[in-house]
């Protein structure tokens, strides 16, 4: 990891912000101040950095190299309306957002978006997530590579449209996957049951596909077309319209993907 | 693990009974014989236990302890017309069928299913894997402990209803997991990325219900209610019916969910 100290200001104080604030830190970047609309987050996360906080968008530091906006996508077209940054580079880490909700603050903008689902309180190995970088100009890109390269070994160049297909991909195999287990944690604590039961499962399931491709190793009823087991699962699941419809769906697509 | 060697017939050379004997193996009881109708499957697993094989039910050993049908539901009941075990101890391995499928061959009857997926060529430890046993005595009961103890640290006692919940449960948390990877994996593809791109937040995502409850950790657009990032996820999806339907209903899930 090739490291060139660069002066920060973090804009936002959640989760994403303050686990890039601390693996930038410790990559020897100097995290100049956060700023966040609510000023205990402020604060809280500047005490972890050892840095200043604000909670006004016009005490924000001007002499940073990098602006990391790291706030929901709303939030982001609003503070662009308050931020002045001159010709700084200034960058946000949303999957969504177009990289040129930011052209109007300066020429070097551009996108550093970390692919992983961020905790404050878990700290995260930034070595093996993919940063997925995008910039307005060479020269912005050149220095974005230099700091997402800093922290992981997984940096990528991926324009806007590709980001946000990955952000939907990581939607369904993430989010949804995780409601999923949701799901089993209710069905299993109705027949008085641990979670803890389907946990090795779990990690089994997810732990396959490193080196198989999902399709091809899909199992359960749906893909052996066992009517049987899926018409009684159907019929435990009644009064329970959300999950039922779900199963069927499922079962549906799992089918269809099958005879492809 | 307690071992009380056993001798023991399969019924069955699929993914489970391959697992299953050779696990059985490695704990020092014998495996007598594999019974399966496709010959060259039950030759291929005999050799790799070291033991006979048939493909005639007449033909099955009738000096075991044990015998353990490890076939799909359906086969199950096919088999047990055709068996002969007098009062030796019958078992499935299924997650989905009554205990007493197995009533007619003899008084001592039960399951034995490990929650776990299986392949035949990856090599299984069950140390960990729960494998949940039901007996239609107290005897067989015993020996069922002593048997799964003898292969893992996690054995539960779990009757017919909450099995097929459990089985229910892992369909959702398991199954369609996998399908939900597959679905980001074509996502990612049409967009000519890699689906490596995803592993760390798979891996992130089912590693963090160790130790949380996933309702609690839900995140993603609908739990935060963003309605603009569903929308335009949607807009992506046009085109793909079963998946926008999968969206819409995951999203009105979580979202439910979230106000219990």
């Amino acid at each position: 990891m090739k490291t060139q100290s660069k002066k920060i200001v973090l804009i936002g104080a959640g989760n994403v912000a303050t686990q890039l604030g601390l693996s930038l830190k410790r990559s020897k970047h100097t995290i100049l101040q956060v700023y966040s609309k609510h000023n205990t987050s402020a604060i809280t996360l500047a005490k972890k950095l050892n840095c200043e906080s604000t909670d006004l968008p016009k005490k924000i530091n001007p002499d940073a190299d990098i602006y990391i906006i790291a706030i929901k996508d709303d939030a982001i077209i609003q503070i662009v309306k308050q931020l002045k940054v001159k010709n700084k580079i200034i960058v946000h880490t949303s999957g969504s957002s177009d990289m040129n909700v930011l052209e109007t603050l300066s020429k070097n903008y551009g996108v550093f978006y970390p692919l992983q689902t961020f905790s404050k309180n878990t700290k995260v190995k930034f070595k093996n997530i993919p940063i997925c970088i995008e910039a307005s100009n060479k020269e912005t890109l050149n220095v974005l590579q230099t700091l997402s390269k800093s922290i992981s070994n997984n940096v990528q160049e991926i324009n806007s449209k590709q980001r946000k297909a990955i952000h939907l991909a990581a939607v369904f195999a993430c989010n949804f996957s995780n409601h999923l287990y949701s799901i089993a944690d209710q069905i299993l604590a109705e027949n008085k049951l641990s979670f803890d039961l389907l946990k090795p499962l779990i990690r089994e399931t997810a732990g396959k596909i490193k080196i198989n491709s999902p399709t091809k190793i899909q199992t359960g009823p749906a893909i052996r077309g066992d009517k049987k087991i899926m018409d009684a699962q159907l019929k435990i699941l009644s009064g329970k319209k959300d999950y039922q419809q779900l199963y069927k769906l499922f079962s549906k697509s799992i089918i269809a993907s099958n005879k492809k």
